[in-house]
């Protein structure tokens, strides 16, 4: 999305206040969601390293090809742009200038990078050009950010998960006994783009039977849809930049009725985790919720991972929804609802909404039923 | 792709023999196109840090997520594997016990790594695990490897390109002036899928009229098609993890006399450097001689990029056909040529193919038309 320019300044206002508050310098980000969102520039994460140093004052210095140099021109804000050629014995030379300009060349002190984004392409090269500095992990000053969303990124997000959704309805009449894992999925890809998906998050996952469904990170691989046996559908949308994230569970014709109670218990534990979270409740409360209803049902030991993640700009991002996170949830903060059961052998069962917090509770940007519904 | 065992253990042996001439003990490989090139595992490069250690001896050995933990039983090879639960405190203690099984935990050695895939997230986990060793790049380790495509990887990028050229051949018809940007690359990515590509490498580049196609790495911003402007079309598909990557330049009705020379500019350096690439051939004289022609034609200071770049499981890889790069083709390298003029408030155009080294020469995947047709 194109992000006004009123909107840029006031994160960078914000920015260079929590980049005071944790006592850095600066912090150097790399292409990836972050640098979107703070320059509104777009880059590929490529071979050719990028960076950008937003300090507390000042304006940021990007470091970037020559060959995009473009991107660096006519913007709405004030920015200091140092390029390199095509050799990339020149790299360093361009990154030495851009910490200079930046103030960074002789500091000692703390500068933060996205450990999670950065790759030693980059940090090598800034280490080289501020060898004193100390680069520390500062992921959640930009995150602390990126948490809230603004009424903009939430009509984005309430978009992406509406083209997903009308993108597998569109799919599943077209779901038969006999077609494989790989062509539900890329059926369901192009209906995602014919719906007005930009390019999808990620490939959809669609496990079949009784040891696909229960491998929670599953890639397709051609198994064939067979009835008596549980269809996940794990997908998603992106509309302007922000992703949505879903899951479904599908009885292929009449499935056990361990399955449907396995079913059962995992959308009871959804429904609890969206009736419990609003503002002040930790994530690590709205996990242990829906934990303590799949308990209950006997199948504790087999929801093996977090209840959920945040969701934006990224698939995954913070707040995380894990056990441990004491972070209380506030209005504006996007993230999904995801319990599961995995029982290799037997099959699996997610269930996955993205929601909001909003000031009266939670708005669930996702409404597809959730009971078993019955394909093929 | 599925790895047939034999593939992989081969690969397996030429990495070792890689690992002992580089005097490395070892390589870390994150989630990427190397690690699923050397154990046939997909995963997503996520907030969970995973890392695979391969050594000139031994089994490799894997730190995974307990959720992930089902890809790493029933390999077809040996691999010892170690993961970690939901709380990220507990990664380091896993990171310690993979180190330690791989003999690296007091190691003093160097120990390989690629700096254009690691981040700072698996690198201070590593580091913290091994803290005497010396993490050095290696990228040519396992590039050396890829670098040479076999017969089933040679069919698979075939595949990639037919699938795309099918794809933009059923999308020209219906490319009218009016349409913006992004209309054309929604249909295109949308004919893509349609065709039978897997997830696509990446979101088309569509560029209309004389500022956006002079920007090489431009991103679709809804400018209208014009008459008498050009359309700058760079696609690819994908086909079981191998890439295409292409591109087209048109003409929107009629454009003028000096847009048509330029694009001749650049179908005669495209021409010269499929005529000229052959086994010993530098990748350096392969840039020249497209470079040769275009200042020839006077627009040598508006071809701002290297020719060309490797082409395979990643989008850019080795070899890169930069002028300063000494070495040689051989059988069985595959990479792009992809001479361009970008002038801008002109404009810009590209033509962009996909070839690979053969015995007697070069054969190119790629035969869409090269001269400049219209559309609208």
């Amino acid at each position: 999305m194109t992000i006004p320019v009123d909107i840029l300044k006031h994160r960078h206002a914000k920015l260079a206040a929590a980049l005071q508050s944790a006592g850095l310098e600066a912090i150097a980000l790399n292409p990836g969601p972050s640098l979107h969102y703070l320059t509104g520039i777009e880059f590929h994460l490529s071979e050719r390293p990028v960076v950008c140093l937003f300090r507390a004052e000042g304006a940021p210095v990007l470091v970037l090809p020559e060959l995009e140099s473009a991107k660096s021109r006519n913007l709405p804000y004030e920015l200091q742009a140092f390029t390199y050629p095509e050799n990339p014995r020149e790299w360093l030379n361009a990154y030495e200038k851009a910490v200079q300009a930046a103030g960074l060349r002789a500091s000692a002190g703390k500068v933060g990078v996205e450990d999670r984004v950065l790759r030693l392409l980059e940090y090598r090269l800034l280490k080289q050009a501020a060898p004193e500095a100390d680069w520390v992990n500062a992921e959640n000053a930009v995150a602390s950010l990126r948490m809230y969303k603004d009424a903009a990124e939430q009509a984005a997000m309430q978009k992406a998960v509406d083209v997903a959704q009308k993108a597998l309805e569109a799919t599943l009449p077209l779901v038969k006994i006999g077609m494989t894992e790989n062509e539900v999925s890329a059926e369901l890809m192009m209906q995602t783009l014919r719906h007005g998906s930009g390019k999808p998050p990620f490939e959809p996952i669609v496990a079949a039977g009784p040891e696909n469904t229960a491998n929670p990170h599953y890639f397709p691989q051609g198994r064939k849809l067979a009835a008596g046996e549980l269809l996940l559908v794990d997908w998603g949308a992106s509309h302007d930049g922000y992703y949505s994230d879903l899951t479904r569970t599908f009885a292929i014709g009449e499935v056990s009725a361990e399955l449907q109670k396995i079913h059962q218990a995992v959308q009871d534990a959804n429904a609890a985790a969206h009736a419990i979270a609003a503002p002040g409740v930790t994530c690590g409360a709205v996990d242990k919720v829906a934990r303590d209803v799949i308990e209950a049902a006997g199948y504790g030991k087999y929801f093996t991972h977090r209840l959920g993640h945040g969701l934006g700009m990224e698939g995954h991002e913070e707040p995380y929804m894990r056990g441990d996170n004491t972070l209380p949830l506030e209005e504006g903060m996007t993230f999904t609802i995801e319990p599961g059961i995995y029982i290799s052998g037997t099959g699996g069962v997610r269930i996955e909404d993205d929601v909001v917090v909003t000031a009266g509770g939670l708005r669930s940007f996702s409404d597809m039923p959730r009971e078993m519904r019955v394909v093929g």
